[in-house]
């Protein structure tokens, strides 16, 4: 490192500022903001007691043995409290571990097993489940009900949360460490295996949040968080950090709404009640809103971004008809989650329609590059990223950290290009493209083209070895009416490749009618189980 | 610092992501922006070509024998090869030294010599004075002249910027080092004293960049630099990075014009011509654009950040008059310089109008503290402030960097009080306010009342020794037309005595016109040559 010509050492007064969450609640306090909390169980409340609540919270952890390294884990819904945990565990020092309850019991034993946590807070509506495996959770000796509404049942809880909070007097000295220090763990599931884990710092989580204002400042109002829109997240907490926004929301002061368990209608009341307009989510839930409003609208236009899967252009439309504005965002557990953000500056509405569901730019301070599997650059092949803000590997296991960071970028396992304009295209995932006749074939784009035929209201293709082409694909089709042959199937998917959008090895060999199409646990069609239905 | 429950230490792939000013580079070339670059010279180019010069420059200093640790001093107005310069000499690893050419030749060679540069390079207007001032700069062994337009004269330059780029047929490769090798430095010029150097590191400019766009994020359109906006500079490159907006200008991709020296008329000619909408500058360049513009308007409205001096409220209503819309922002040369900036979220046009003379609301990461001479908190007193770009202290001057930090925080020597909303404001210079009668009274406060007085063109206040009263102020004015009396001035400011506005102390003692105050290199009032006046 250069010292620069004659600079004496810093001297012992020099504050060397660490990046840590604590100083994000600062700079969210010193903005003083008259906004609101609304919490889940009906209750607001201002910053100020945001701040005293996160306070006494560290007070209760570090009257209960807390101390800095040791994991808590935290099993809610998206509510006010995990908003708390979110900056009081890190900032004792210790390590948020964010449970995934849609997991299997058995999964989910092994994710709080494998974290190390010492201490649980789980939500009243686990209390079933939690008195189910206390046996077999060694680790945790400590365990914390929080409830929201009228009084819990018996719990194999030893505290309620707000009891806690409410009986103490003392609000925590928060210090500071070193930024490297580890702030939150949680597990990705991938189709094969156990339940990985991957890690953030602290310095990792305030570079995330600052480099997702960057990107917000860059971008006309219609995408972008202001102090002016009201936040609710519709990304579970337990899935990589509800995406970065909560912190963003906070440091910004914004009216923020914790939504509980996600109902339907409940989603809709809230958003009049509390005039919500800016949401993040996967379009399981977009179509969800879309299905519970009916033909009515919100009452303010709606702001989402949509990640998770790609925003698929009819369902974008249908979102914008019902002034609900979706674009896309792309990231992943391994990336914490934020790296590209679709980007709308053009005056021409039809290109923006187009823009809207492509994953975007990337946002300040990453780096994305489209390799083939000898890393060098392509037009089309696997998109790789480096980012101050990516997981350093998972867990123990060191063969697929190796494997993540093979070459010295974070292998996505998505398939993309780059278009003209620097916004990066997702086209499948690397595992579901296929290879046939020496090319590779986009899976989710045959999938749209068969979305468009009549009464097909789900679609998937999988690849299925093949001894002559390398894979073949193979097409299912859910109808919502006429049930399509695979002749018509071909004669609809032939104008594509006439027109040239698709290769004319494409064509599914087999077309298989389904009622439903599997999905995994976080909605997405879960393509290892039907390659399993044809092995 | 803890590292999680069983986590592989990170494998030797893992990229270890440092906030390098070339990440800045890269992600501004990943946006891909058409716009561009207007340069001084009357040429223009886009920004791909900006990274291509960029690498260009990077290839010749190296040729040139520029190694990591190297100073190199630049001496030019707002240019964009000062622009190349921001980017390629901290890429290189070597130190950008900033020399304030407003400084007298005397202090340009102290400066010169204290930076330890070894190449310098200027523009052909300093060419007279680099031929004069060259033998005693024996630190210096090559010198570069940069010029615009026509050919230059013989000047004692081994050799001209854009010959050396043209015949560049390499572009360097850039590569990674520790964040916090030292980036830039410059001199800072007190009243007393000589120039004294802070530096900064690639991690403080980085950080820097990202939260000044995370506070535009905060902030509504009509004072946040977005992607639609013309960029023109209005403060010195010289002087504290140009307040860090041409590196938030680039990274964002917005058009950027560069004027070289400040020459109102061609100011006003290149607003109109490139529709510039964004600038920052002090008061003075305030006034002489509005004074350059006479009954005309710009041909956009025009957003600017003010600094450097309080942003007087008749100043920026006269601005507003002319669609100039005046905000304050505040930060010193120890800052980097950016701490706070006015934010104008009210729908009130009065409560605005006298917001965005506030020096505002901390940035993301920046804390605050007014404090009283032993460090404790205070209603009105010292600002301190913490944030992770500040410099650690001032060349080898060990004594004078442990004062910056006395007791942790970085002293700014402004006397500060927090206003209920968050906002900060700037009372006086600690050195500046009176104490008398056992009270503080605020030099420029008082300066502000007399200024409201007919015919008063300039004031100016300062404290002398008094047995009695500790200090009394003195003032100083320049008249406009009529000569004001002390015995006129006293009921004018007694006015402001019975409404409680200012302290029946703050009355002057004496009155004494003059044609025109004396002004330090950076344009403001110069108190101590005031005070020499009296002495």
């Amino acid at each position: 490192m250069n010292q620069g010509h004659r600079f004496a050492a810093p001297g012992p007064d020099v504050y060397r500022y660490p990046l840590l969450i604590r100083h994000l609640l600062q700079s969210a306090m010193d903005n003083r903001s008259t906004n609101e909390i609304v919490g889940t169980d009906g209750r607001r409340h201002g910053y100020a007691e945001l701040d005293r609540r996160i306070g006494r919270l560290g007070a209760v952890l570090t009257d209960l043995g807390v101390r800095p390294g040791d994991t808590i884990a935290v099993m809610d819904w998206d509510s006010h409290r995990y908003l708390e945990a979110y900056f009081a565990i890190p900032m004792l020092g210790a390590v948020l571990q964010m449970v995934n309850v849609r997991l299997s019991p058995e999964q989910i034993v092994f994710t709080l097993q494998d974290s190390g946590a010492t201490l649980l807070l789980f939500h009243s509506d686990f209390a079933p489940l939690v008195a189910d495996l206390k046996g077999r959770l060694p680790l945790i000796d400590r365990w914390i009900v929080m409830h929201d509404g009228a009084g819990v049942g018996a719990t194999s809880a030893d505290a309620e949360y707000e009891a806690l909070l409410a009986a103490e007097a003392e609000l925590h000295p928060f210090e500071d460490f070193d930024e490297n220090a580890l702030a939150t763990t949680f597990h990705t599931t991938g189709t094969t295996g156990l339940p990985k884990r991957v890690a953030f710092s602290h310095r990792q989580l305030v570079l995330h949040t600052l480099a997702i204002m960057s990107a917000f400042s860059m971008r006309p109002e219609r995408q972008r968080l202001t102090t002016a829109d009201v936040y609710m997240p519709l990304t579970p907490m337990f899935h990589v950090h509800a995406w970065g926004l909560p912190y963003v929301a906070t440091l910004m002061g914004v009216k923020q709404v914790y939504p509980g368990r996600y109902i339907p209608d409940r989603l809709i009341a809230l958003q009049r009640q509390e005039d919500v307009t800016f949401s993040h989510g996967v379009p399981t839930i977009l179509q969800m809103l879309l299905g519970a409003l009916g033909d009515a609208r919100p009452s303010r236009p709606w702001k989402m971004i949509v990640g998770g899967s790609a925003l698929a252009q009819p369902l974008h439309d249908a979102a914008a008809a019902h002034d609900i504005h979706a674009f896309a965002g792309y990231g992943m557990s391994e990336t914490a989650p934020v790296v590209t953000l679709a980007r709308l500056d053009s005056d021409d509405p039809d290109e923006e329609r187009g823009r809207a569901r492509l994953a975007g730019q990337p946002i300040p301070l990453v780096q994305v590059r489209v390799v083939d599997t000898e890393m060098q650059d392509s037009a089309e092949g696997e998109l790789v990223v480096r980012a101050p803000w990516l997981t350093a590997g998972y867990g123990t296991d060191e063969a697929a950290s190796a494997d993540l960071w093979r070459g010295g970028w974070l292998h996505t396992q998505d398939v993309a290009r780059i278009c003209d304009r620097g916004d990066v295209e997702i086209r499948d995932r690397l595992k579901d493209v296929i290879k046939t006749g020496g090319e590779w074939v986009s899976s989710t784009q045959i999938e749209e083209l068969v979305m468009q035929y009549p009464d097909v209201a789900a679609a998937a293709v999988v690849g299925v070895p093949d001894a002559r082409w390398g894979e073949r694909p193979i097409l299912f089709v859910v109808a919502s009416g006429h049930h399509p042959t695979l002749a018509a199937m071909h004669a609809h998917l032939s104008l594509h490749v006439d027109r040239g959008a698709i290769s004319r090895y494409a064509l599914p060999d087999r077309l298989i009618m389904l009622d439903d199409l599997p999905r995994t646990s976080v909605g997405k069609i879960d393509k290892k189980a039907l390659r399993n239905m044809l092995a």
